[in-house]
């Protein structure tokens, strides 16, 4: 199955303002980006960069500067709708993604299949209905199961903490050292980042 | 196969102080607690509350007024090591948790099944292994699997966003109102909070 990762080039990952600098977040925003190309072909699946600007990575880069929802929707309008193929959708900042997650992602039954993000998200899906367009703003996940009714299409919902987990925050870094052991993990080992007990819960500090 | 649920009796919920009131917290924790074993009951199994302090619910309840990690390891030795019978252990803030994501716990073949809870905890436990005992203070998903490491248990973790998801601060009452149906989000509901969406993100207001 084709999958498009939607990966905004310029400005990676700016809510990671506090921890890290500005070319450390390109820095991170790209490995994150390998580990998610990794799991997906992992799976058996091909991935394609859909980037703001131009990047350097092994897959197939398209530059495409609309904003996310036009430019995805470009994409299943194109592979879906024209074509009849199914069409995989994932965010370049699942760090914790495995070709085992992507797998159930894929062999999930459903006109559009998802795996919310925490606080409301659709951090992947895989499309199947032809008249199913995406829209990324707001409380994505219940505005896309609403859509996929509407297109008459079954919904799967994927339970998958790996793909719920969309690193966007300095918690979520904790996530990554935990859980992931791809290149954002090793990253961050590599930055200096470790896990540490706060208050009696779990935080990263730096070295 | 018997499954504790632990459940703070008196003061449940205290990071939900700032918006619910103490009995507010009362309520919407029992309700929780119910769901939880409710999808228990639903998979199969027969769970136990282990309480602090006496709690009226349709499940057999044992009063044990030691801290966390004493009463269930308790519990551990008793079933476990004495009796050679698995133990289930969830926690009872898993108001996303389902028969379905509590079947794939159950499945899971290993001597230490652990579902992570998102900052490093552990939410739900399957223990085959009899030497293996739990410690909940720190990042205790990392403990237990260095433990049933040291105990030569092979550990198995499972991708479940819902057993993933404790509800413990406002921002997870996203995650109640967006994906479970029971009890919890019926109270949630009742008590007039619904999604609402600040800064471009997901958020719950009170009505």
């Amino acid at each position: 199955m084709q999958f498009v990762v939607p990966f905004a080039a310029e400005r990676p990952k700016t809510r990671l303002a506090d921890v890290l600098g500005q070319a450390e977040r390109r820095g991170f925003a790209r490995a994150m980006l390998r580990d998610v190309l990794d799991a997906i072909r992992g799976a058996g699946h091909e991935p394609q960069v859909l980037a703001t600007a131009p990047v350097s990575v092994a897959a197939p880069v398209t530059v495409d500067e609309r904003p996310l929802s036009e430019a995805v929707n470009a994409r299943i309008e194109a592979t879906v709708a024209e074509r009849g193929s199914p069409l995989g959708v994932a965010m370049a900042d699942l760090a914790l993604a495995t070709p085992a997650a992507v797998g159930r992602l894929c062999s999930s039954t459903g006109g559009v299949v998802i795996a919310p993000g925490r606080g409301g998200g659709t951090n992947a899906l895989v499309v199947t209905e032809p008249s199913f367009r995406v829209d990324y703003h707001g409380i994505s996940f219940r505005d896309h199961v609403r859509a996929a009714d509407e297109a008459g299409a079954a919904v799967a919902r994927v339970d998958s903490m790996r793909l719920a987990t969309d690193v966007d925050e300095p918690p979520d870094l904790v996530e990554v050292l935990l859980h992931a052991d791809g290149r954002a993990c090793d990253w961050l080992r590599e930055a200096g980042f470790e896990l540490a007990v706060q208050d009696g819960r779990a935080t990263v500090r730096r070295a």
